[in-house]
């Protein structure tokens, strides 16, 4: 692969992704206007969807071998979506924070049913038991956060150690960004570690949302709380998109 | 002001910066090559250069208020120097590695300047109570960091909580990216987080920078200290612009 179509196959990949998730989100939306909802079939766009999100990681995870350091503020991304940027993607106690957010609205009844036909919402019916699963979740998820946090924290202290630092020294009086094989050697270094803990971040978010879906929420749950997630996430990026126009930024989209 | 030029100032603004970085770091060098380092020159020269990067922060946090959301990954930086970034700006613990790196390889060429009976670097001259010092600094700026660590955590996950889920929602079937009044509303709320927590990151920068600059270098150790920091971050940016034309990504520069 030429290596100029780094970012341009990573932004693709990523268009891509966003293209899914509308798609996706009419299918489920579909699934949740069905009277009589056959539960075998409910499961199986739960398992397609979770499935697509597991291929995008995949994909992306793949691309981000050649140049990671794309991943931690992607040019394609909004600034929005940037600034809420943890380790190349969401946080993964957003993910409950989400559904925290459905079931308190939908208890509550604040909500506008965006379904017609549904006198109530089904994540407003979570059991004592599937709440006590959430919030033991969420802690063991805020918990593996805070330790992928630390270790990004201590990669870009590195940069300012040895031996980068000392390279910058020893490079001319007039800066050039030239890269000799020693800059090479130790940024190179730089990537594999951020890679690895990419790596492990994509591994909180699968399995935060499939502990989530397949381990806590029945299957109309899992549904309704993936349709609501597509949408956020979609919103998000055209509320940003938007933002970023009125300011006069970023070229990319 | 055109809210347009948002992005443009504020590129200025860095671009600037970078600047006047590089003629700060042809002041520092021509100070150490002095034979006889006059002392209140070298406060003098500090105490400028140091109220260059206050002036920087302070003009940019100006900036930052009309859209805040831009510095979290600025396009003007190279992905590179945003997959470093912490809270719109480089890690307070950095500045104290960077020391300890400088530190370190100042001791490792004594030997060698010893050997050949050259005189010594001053930063490996680091009596055992500066040394002291720096170690008390370092633990207090992680814990600092920590703590603001976990405000942008929390701010992160309240996009995914009432009221901007909820709002997301509620939006029309057909995603358009259009912002209403409520939307503006909170995201103007997370805007002001964000803003807030910005500042406390640079009041720690530059906390920590003043305190190992006046509190804990000798004049000559901090010009010292101040031109390998300056020498780094420029290296950095041109090595971070150097791998994305080669990986084809960022048309910002």
């Amino acid at each position: 692969m030429d290596s100029n179509d780094d970012h341009n196959q990573s932004e693709r990949c990523f268009l891509d992704w966003m293209k899914l998730q509308e798609v996706d989100l009419g299918e489920l939306r579909q699934a949740l206007t069905l009277k009589e909802k056959n539960e075998s079939l409910l499961v199986q766009i739960v398992e397609k969807v979770f499935q697509h999100f597991q291929d995008y990681v995949d994909k992306r995870a793949q691309l981000a071998h050649n140049y990671v350091s794309l991943y931690f503020a992607p040019s394609w991304n909004s600034s929005l979506e940037n600034s809420m940027l943890w380790l190349a993607g969401c946080r993964p106690s957003s993910f409950i924070r989400l559904l925290y957010a459905l079931c308190g609205s939908e208890v509550n009844s604040h909500l506008t049913e965006y379904i017609e036909g549904r006198k109530r919402g089904d994540l407003g019916d979570l059991s004592s038991n599937q709440l006590n699963m959430v919030n033991n979740l969420q802690s063991k998820t805020v918990k593996q956060e805070e330790k992928l946090t630390s270790k990004l924290a201590s990669l870009q202290e590195d940069l300012a150690d040895e031996p980068i630092s000392i390279i910058a020294q020893r490079t001319q009086t007039q800066i050039t960004g030239e890269l000799n094989e020693e800059v090479e050697r130790a940024l190179k270094d730089q990537d594999e570690g951020m890679m690895r803990v990419m790596k492990e971040a994509d591994n909180l978010r699968l399995n935060t949302l499939k502990e989530l879906l397949f381990g806590i929420l029945t299957p109309v749950q899992a549904v309704e709380y993936l349709a609501a997630s597509k949408k956020l996430h979609l919103c998000m990026h055209e509320w940003g998109k938007t933002r970023d126009q009125m300011h006069g930024g970023r070229s990319n989209y």
